[in-house]
């Protein structure tokens, strides 16, 4: 039950992805500290730099738009779930969780507004994904919904810090801000549990549940990737940006499925 | 399209209730001006004394009990209501209102603890009304849920005022900024007026709603009035407190009723 919140585990771990592990704590830290004055200043000169070019630009504002409408799906997700909570109590933990999806999705906003971007536009290629990974993974109760919660919210966030590696240190931080407080892990951990105590057969339908919901968000993960030109291009790298080669790219596979496992294991449940 | 936000109207107007009116204001500004604060201290020395007579303090319990619940049901009903969004920018809008419900909900929590009471219990007695007045008017299309946000709110916000104006300063500023930012009252009135440009039938059928709205909401008022006694007690005044007699009353449903038709004339509606 000690464990750390989800987004926190994803942004403190070093990723030793080759030429950028070294530079995050200092980018994460860089810059002002208040979430929102991120989005109206002009930002860090080297980020305003980096910014300059048009096909880096864009892949910046896909990768927002994707992670802000990431943030304001969850939160229809959380608000629904919310309703098949058991007690007042759990309903309130729901949606305080979705309240803070929606100040992330808030400040993601700002932050493309501050880029010359129009929010409305930039989420708008990844709708379908997320809507169709939403569909397909709709909660029949109220422990799947928390399962997907956790383990869905974990997996965004290892994504999206590993791919945070290789952006400026302006976008990078708003990308990390927004990955915070995410998936309210320890009341999660404990409400799976206790349940699994109380019925151990549930660990099997809720461990399948895990599986189903890895190969669903892989899937529109890899749609998003083959439609999105710039995304790839972003993750594939530059003359003067690292990027990531095959080897890379299957190391990157290996880590987020090992914290898959890990946050199974965290609640109980075989990977 | 000039419209104030509902809540800081319903705030800002003086009720006119005759031993209370000239107070208001005061009440409101005293003590630490950040929300977050109010929960936490002792609170000022006045409202201290006041919450030592055990029958005004479970008066007060039950008040924030419902205003409470009251949040976090809207929440649940505006995240509902933003899957009927024509568009994400109009998703978004409700998604932010939604969590600014959940925001005072926890403000709300926060000073019931601090008071000694468990905010889950206080909420209880009230879980009912609020569902059944969800349920009797679940919106069956976008607009409808527009309209109820906004005349619901409104009418909430301008009783929970009324009521507030009997308490003690702390209890009533907890109040007054929970109700604050509710409604979001000028994307509503846009929203709602340039549907009925469009399709003028629209006034008429919206109009209808407004009425149903109103009788629901009355219905159910009544209905936790009749239940609850300490709260019905702190209405009717005490020895040492200003309370409401008959004419009272009538004149406070008077304020209520001309708000709502300013409400529905501001939507281009007939109340």
């Amino acid at each position: 039950m000690t464990e750390p919140s989800t987004s926190g585990a994803a942004a403190e771990r070093s990723t030793g992805i080759e030429g950028s592990s070294s530079g995050t704590d200092a980018g994460i830290t860089a810059g002002t500290s208040a979430g929102t004055s991120a989005g109206t200043s002009a930002g860090t000169s080297a980020s305003a730099l980096a910014l300059q070019d048009p096909v880096y630009a864009e892949a910046v504002v896909d990768l927002l738009g994707a992670v802000a409408y990431g943030e304001l799906s969850a939160f229809e997700r959380l608000a629904q779930d919310a309703r098949m909570a058991p007690d007042l109590r759990d309903k309130a933990e729901l949606a305080g969780m979705a309240a803070i999806e929606v100040g992330h999705f808030e400040r993601l906003s700002e932050y493309l507004a501050a880029l010359g971007a129009d929010p409305i536009a930039a989420m708008a290629p990844f709708v379908q994904a997320f809507d169709d990974f939403h569909v397909r993974t709709a909660s029949s109760d109220w422990l799947e919904g928390l399962v997907t919660a956790y383990v869905g919210d974990g997996l965004a966030a290892d994504f999206y810090s590993e791919i945070a590696e290789f952006l400026d240190a302006d976008t990078r931080r708003v990308i990390i801000e927004s990955l915070r407080d995410m998936g309210n892990a320890e009341f999660v951990v404990d409400r799976v549990r206790a349940a699994i105590d109380r019925d151990h057969r549930v660990a099997g339908r809720l461990a399948l549940w895990g599986r189903r919901l890895m190969g669903e968000a892989l899937t529109q993960a890899q749609r998003v990737a083959a439609e999105r030109d710039a995304l790839s291009a972003l993750l594939a790298g530059g003359v003067d940006r690292p990027g990531l080669d095959l080897a890379a790219i299957s190391r990157l596979f290996t880590r987020l499925t090992e914290n898959h496992t890990k946050r199974m294991d965290n609640l109980g449940l075989d990977a």
